[in-house]
């Protein structure tokens, strides 16, 4: 059968791992599809310094990404550039000629997927997605065909590589987050600028997708609740320890009576639980279903190959799709038709919380506290201490019985104005469920 | 769009889960496709004290699979009857008439799953083993489409929920392999007849359909290493512990420079390692690719409505692949031709081995065993003997640095010839490497 023709937009880390192992499994792709895939061209801003594996050799090269979305001797165009402006451009640009597009942006996709994806629908052609969240976790296959004929009822994810490294180094060596921070980013693991990955936003993105797939809503990223992960010291470590549990960014969402409820913020998991081990760079999802009750998948989150086995893996589908000639596509979102995402506030979710914090040693701390938590109807659980020296600013922590989010926001408000109080205290849910 | 017909035969545990949530999700089914799935017609041995649910009412009963393999209403037929003999001619027949078929049969796939899918290829149909190994969890789309780009090096799964189940209680309880097996006879988590269970048979079957899906090659179950759990004892998780370890039931497929090593055996592996957390009825598979490095998947090994979690899913793609009228299908095997295995003994590969002896108490005991082992040139890493009052079989433990397996096994050979050995030594490996 005849080969089906690549165009590879984007030699950056993930467009490097691309073409190599394109370049290095060629007889194996070809054993398993019947047919070969053939790298017709390859774009990048600047192609000096650019490794192309020798097999490529033949392959077409520009610095225009036009010339291979415009190109009749490409079928299919994996977009690897990354960013929203440009990146869209390529993917409308190629659905538009009648291209299949396979893309790693999780910007992109959860900005606009689904107005991506009625394109592709219109033009008969697919837009396949795995590489944009949890690279090396093929989470997109599981929820669009492994499970789908499963009821999600919810889905959890360590979804940012660098915010559990940074957790888990806080978390072995005892150091402070801002130290764990500058060392992450002199080795290369966190940006210059770390905001996008410490204070959950690119979590969220992922978020958005993967609930898009499990639920079929379409979910904008900005209505997610997100909190970072800045305020994490190693004294909440010690304690979430004493109590037998760790702390993660975790991204949620839960099908509640209530609705389909998001977020994004760190909290307490059970030691016990299997997400308590993922640590460091790595990523996991677990997911659970109606019927299929608990499934977890775990790999790495990001990284050159593995996130190329993603976009390779989604090259080999669409290319058998295209071979085929078969107009019936899998919807990267699972459900053809998305229904509209009515947010609902996480302020309606109850949970045990972990309350932390940081005051002035004096008498009557304890009474005025727990005086605040009983006029907002709260159940104290317990009041732990650990031994500290520094009286001017000691931390304790309080956990309390299940509460709706809102009772302890405003419970947490009018304990942030108590004059002992050396900074807002810190209240991270309980997710004891897991 | 028109529905497709599906004829389910046996309503077993899979059968009734599968047509549960086939009446329950019908419309999340539809949403999902496009169009309906419709349960044309049921086939039970005995068909009374089967609850068929209300929304299945319409559809033909039978206590002959014939007429529903035969019936020109049917598309899609659901083998969900078990065992090889009736189960493989249903599956023949149905094919045979050009109808698709899914399965949950791990006896029938690992024993001709490659001929019945040349028998698929021949006329143009498709057939589906999702469900046929760890029910909940969906390894096989993971391996024939998530992660297909990859090479895969090393596969390791915990594949057999009852063998796993009596081994996490005889860790916890500390009780009798005997007495714990009883308990789960009791409870239903055990056969009445254990063998297949406990003696690795189940897991070899399954490891052979997940090595042919990883490796592309032919495997069958009979040459695969096998060895069973019931020689382990609370004891050996007792020094296991102390080494930092547990003891699992592993089934593990490695690509070595020799070829393809397959074994079920118990070994030792890393508490720190997440194979180790999995605990009772649950299964799990490690994947390790050239590219995509270390996955990992979790759940439920086996249970109706997870197991028909993965029927239901195979049939949407199989239906969805019958509207679209696409002649091309993925091969459940990865690879539309699979290589023929040249089994590779277990004997060449290195490991280190953990050797534990009952002993009758009297001077010379170490050096005996240590002459022996130097005689085969196997270093010997750690003697560690915890605190026992029997004297009469004194329990001890021997860890060696890595060896051959052949070496290991001549060296235990020569020292249960020893004439202070109460029962045969124990040898497991030392999956230090996960």
């Amino acid at each position: 059968m005849t080969e089906v023709k690549l165009g590879i937009v984007g030699l950056g880390n993930v467009g490097s791992g691309t073409i190599r192992i394109l370049a290095e499994t060629s007889a194996q792709i070809e054993q398993k599809l019947g047919f070969p895939l053939r790298v017709a061209a390859v774009c990048a801003r600047n192609l000096e310094n650019k490794e192309i594996p020798a097999a490529l050799a033949g392959s077409r090269r520009t610095t225009d990404w036009r010339e291979v979305v415009n190109s009749p001797d490409v079928d299919v165009v994996a977009e690897l550039i990354g960013g929203v402006t440009t990146a869209r451009e390529i993917v409308e640009t190629a659905l538009g000629n009648g291209k299949s597009v396979v893309t790693a942006n999780k910007e992109l996709m959860a900005l606009t997927g689904p107005e991506l994806w009625d394109r592709a629908i219109q033009k008969g052609v697919n837009l396949a997605m795995e590489a944009s969240v949890a690279g090396g976790i093929p989470i997109h296959t599981v929820l669009r065909e492994g499970i789908s004929g499963d009821r999600i009822v919810a889905l959890y994810g360590i979804l940012n590589g660098t915010s559990n490294y940074i957790l888990t180094e806080v978390e072995k060596s005892g150091a402070a987050f801002d130290d764990v921070l500058a060392e992450a980013q002199r080795l290369g693991y966190a940006e210059a600028d770390p905001t996008a990955d410490v204070d959950g936003f690119d979590a969220r993105s992922k978020l958005a997708i993967l609930s898009a797939l499990a639920f079929g809503q379409r979910i904008e990223a900005r209505n997610i609740f997100t909190q970072g992960i800045r305020r994490i010291t190693p004294i909440d470590f010690q304690y979430a320890h004493t109590l037998q549990h760790t702390i993660r960014l975790v991204c949620a969402a839960r099908l509640t009576p209530e609705g389909l409820i998001l977020s994004v913020r760190p909290a307490l998991i059970p030691k016990s639980t299997i997400l308590a081990n993922v640590q460091g760079a790595y990523n996991a999802v677990w997911v659970r279903g109606k019927y299929g009750q608990d499934t977890f998948y775990y790999g790495r989150g990001a990284g050159p190959e593995p996130t190329g086995v993603a976009v390779v893996s989604d090259l080999m589908r669409v290319a058998r799709e295209i071979r085929s000639g078969s107009p019936e596509r899998v919807s990267p979102f699972a459900h053809d038709q998305l229904a509209e995402f009515r947010p609902v506030s996480v302020e309606v979710q109850k949970r045990a919380y972990y309350l932390r914090f940081q005051v002035k040693d004096q008498p009557g701390i304890i009474a005025a506290l727990a005086g605040i938590l009983a006029e907002n109807k709260i159940s104290l659980d317990a009041v732990l201490q650990l031994p500290s020296d520094n009286k001017r600013s000691l931390p304790f922590v309080i956990t309390v019985e299940p509460s709706t989010e809102k009772t302890i926001t405003d419970a947490v408000a009018a304990m942030n104005r108590l004059e002992f109080m050396v900074e807002p205290a810190l209240a991270l849910p309980m997710e004891t469920s897991l």
